[in-house]
């Protein structure tokens, strides 16, 4: 049975991580290696490909950290969890969902939607 | 691009088919034959066990429709849409999340969350 809560949360640390090989350490105890992730606006395949797009986020929103805002739930190898984005201390501009899978305790893929995005984002 | 609205009709459709040969038949049309459903409950694979799981499910649930609860939002092969289940008419009882992965405009798999069951259920 996966964890729901501790797949959310590695998943969300490894977002708000801005240390190049403390990011790559996360990325190799928490994803498989052959990990895929997709949303609407982006996808990577691998450790290189996903610590890129977790880059290049980072870098659009400086100032913003991604935080859970829901109780995750799974059951079997699927995990879902919505999360937000957004300055500390205040309610989140971007929000959205994550799906998951789950191979040994560790993400497999992550299919992504937002559920919400400032206009003219 | 797929078209999440469609996807999602005919998931509902197929849930709410009472007629076997019909229900093969758009299974044979909306679902590729290695298709793959789970969800809490239950799971299955291919048109003979997702079949399976929805005779199971109607006859639990006789006076019982599936609808959807919100608008289905997608992009590339992935869509996400909410639905409801309940009697004709009123709020229902029984709610969910499901995110499915297409494949030329086919279902391949589904993975479904409850948002929402009765107490006790």
């Amino acid at each position: 049975m996966t964890n729901a809560s501790l797949i959310a949360s590695r998943y969300i640390e490894l977002w708000n991580e801005r240390n190049p090989q403390r990011r790559r350490d996360l990325l190799s105890a928490n994803w498989t290696s052959d990990a895929k992730y997709v949303d609407p606006l982006m996808q990577g395949d691998g450790h290189d490909g996903i610590d890129a797009l977790v880059a290049g986020v980072q870098q659009r929103f400086p100032d913003f950290r991604f935080k859970l805002i829901s109780e995750p739930n799974g059951y079997g190898d699927h995990v879902r969890f919505s999360w937000g984005l957004g300055p500390d201390g205040a309610d989140a501009p971007i929000k959205g969902t994550d799906f998951a899978v789950v191979e040994s305790g560790r993400i497999k893929s992550i299919a992504g939607f937002l559920d919400q995005v400032p206009a003219g984002a």
